[in-house]
């Protein structure tokens, strides 16, 4: 194989997932690995369906610039060590034709292609599947649960598969990070939900990250639950009960973290430069800044897994798949993170 | 008097109170009222510490451009038309030396400003007394407290006052308009206070609001409460079983409306213009977007009262009061819009 030289044995070995084939996955992927210069950091394995990607790169006008390998052919055993390789799902074909919506079919093959993606990043280093990273491409939580599936995401999943005792919701954009303590629960069962543990591992776990991008001293802030923090009490109890102990316990570990501010003005502050990472109570707190200054660069980041795992921070956008307008920054971002993070390995 | 022209007679009459004399109140609104061509549109009564506000005047090198008359004196049962006059509360002097910061003597002269100026704005059009629209300084919570009051807020304590049957929390700024379906409920409070009724008063208000301010056929966007908008039922079934019927039975009495739509995102297409205000269902949701894009340019006013009664969109920011640092656009932004909605007034 032309690739097969010393230089592309040393690059890491970054899996995509397709996400949904309905969906935007497909032409994100293509349109973000078309970029030369990303594609000489990194080997990268695609996990999808061949067919679709092809019919993704006709509509950029890019010819298909990977290799096709059967995903359960024996040459898929062996190492593989071309540029780009799309590990091929064919039973699942037939998809084309398919009005982009949520779909059983969309479900089921975009759940197999994670699923064996988080098998391969478990795989021992000097395995031939072994993969460094994995960057998932959107799924459709309704075509998963069509066909039966009932994780409410991504993350969900990869810390059963991967048995993390803990994990956080983290995204990075180029004006602001914010780990989430919570991740997709319902807004009235954050009564139970949020603990000081589940404060305390988003601030640890975040603070590591930082650690990993290169930040020497991460300056933490960490957002109240409450309506003004709670107003001294007068607005919910959450912050003294709750947030203020895991701030603690943070600051014993020698952890610069303060809090817990306002929700409303923190992010101000925060993309003034004057914190590395805010660390929000729950998932519209945190998603609404980060989308606001602009979900295109953003990059959903998994913390507390054994594995690296970055994704888009967009999902399926049935609406506009396959038209030829969907952004692929979004999906750069998560491929060089995921690039960037496996020459800091989790332990 | 010098200004008892006819023509100074047919300018609205704004009540403005000065807020925690300890706050940036003050400043800001001496700041504010510097520009001619702001004085130049209305008349106004400032509620508050002559003796502060002409420290913040020697502060911004400004001549008080304002007559003092004793808030309790013969000539303040008058009509006053004076263009700007300070009533003027010399039982609360002495707090020029104060450190700034939450005090019982702020406490209770910014709740007197506040009830004296409700009570003036409830005056028949023709008393003396009456002014025709109430600009709130920010006032300390924290003081109110000390000082033995509970009142969450200026909002609530309007509501009660004015015998409002429902008041909506309404922030504007040039990018976006947002309007709340509960106010400073604790998070885990919602579970009650969320209910059909919050949400179609918010709709139905915030409609009528956008059409004060001369937006023809408004188009509302409504929040989810929970992530992904509860992704059909998999995250909460609030959208469902009531942000939905809310929906229902605002589109029956023709208001152009729709949702619930993801809170992370929405907010994306509301400052793209395909939307004229998003009713959010709680605080942190809807105002974490306002303040992001520029809390100086936006304006909290509150709907569904008898008088009409706007302030600018900061707290008392006591860390930087006295030094000369505050920014007084919002309260710039505040008076205008009260000036504004005076000629379209509730009825």
């Amino acid at each position: 194989m032309a690739d097969n030289s010393n230089q592309s044995d040393s690059l890491p070995v970054i899996g995509i997932t397709m996400g949904d084939p309905a969906g935007i996955g497909p032409e994100v992927i293509v349109s973000a690995l078309c970029r030369p210069q990303l594609r000489r950091s990194a080997r990268f394995v695609i996990y999808g369906l061949n067919e679709i990607l092809t019919y993704a790169a006709d509509m950029i006008e890019a010819d298909p610039y990977w290799s096709r390998v059967q995903h359960d052919s024996e040459r898929a055993q062996r190492s593989i060590t071309d540029n780009v390789v799309v590990l091929d799902y064919d039973e699942f074909d037939g998809m084309l034709t398919t009005r982009p919506g949520p779909s059983k079919k969309g479900g089921l093959s975009s759940k197999r292609f994670v699923e064996d993606a988080i098998a391969d990043a478990l795989r021992p280093d000097d395995s031939p599947r072994h993969i460094d990273a994995l960057v998932t491409g959107p799924i459709s939580k309704h075509s998963w649960h069509i066909a039966g599936f009932k994780w409410p995401g991504h993350t969900e999943l990869l810390a059963h598969r991967t048995r993390a005792k803990r994990h956080v919701m983290m995204f990075t954009s180029p004006r602001l990070r914010v780990a989430l303590a919570t991740t997709h629960e319902p807004i009235v069962r954050l009564r139970d939900a949020l603990t000081i543990g589940s404060v305390y591992d988003a601030i640890e776990l975040g603070h590591e990250a930082c650690l990993m991008l290169g930040i020497k001293r991460p300056r933490i802030a960490v957002t109240g639950l409450n309506p003004h923090a709670g107003e001294q009490g007068a607005f919910g109890d959450e912050e003294t009960r709750i947030i203020e102990p895991a701030l603690e316990m943070a600051r014993n570990n020698e952890i610069n973290c303060t809090g817990p501010f306002p929700g409303d003005t923190i992010f101000i502050d925060a993309v003034a430069g004057r914190y590395d990472l805010v660390v929000a109570m729950y998932h519209d707190q945190g998603l609404i800044p980060i989308k606001l200054l602009g979900w295109e660069n953003a990059v959903n980041w998994t913390l507390g897994l054994p594995i690296i795992r970055t994704s888009p921070d967009h999902g399926t956008a049935f609406n506009i798949a396959g038209k030829g307008q969907a952004n692929e920054q979004s999906m750069i971002a998560a491929i060089e993170l995921a690039i960037k993070l496996t020459r800091h390995k989790p332990e």
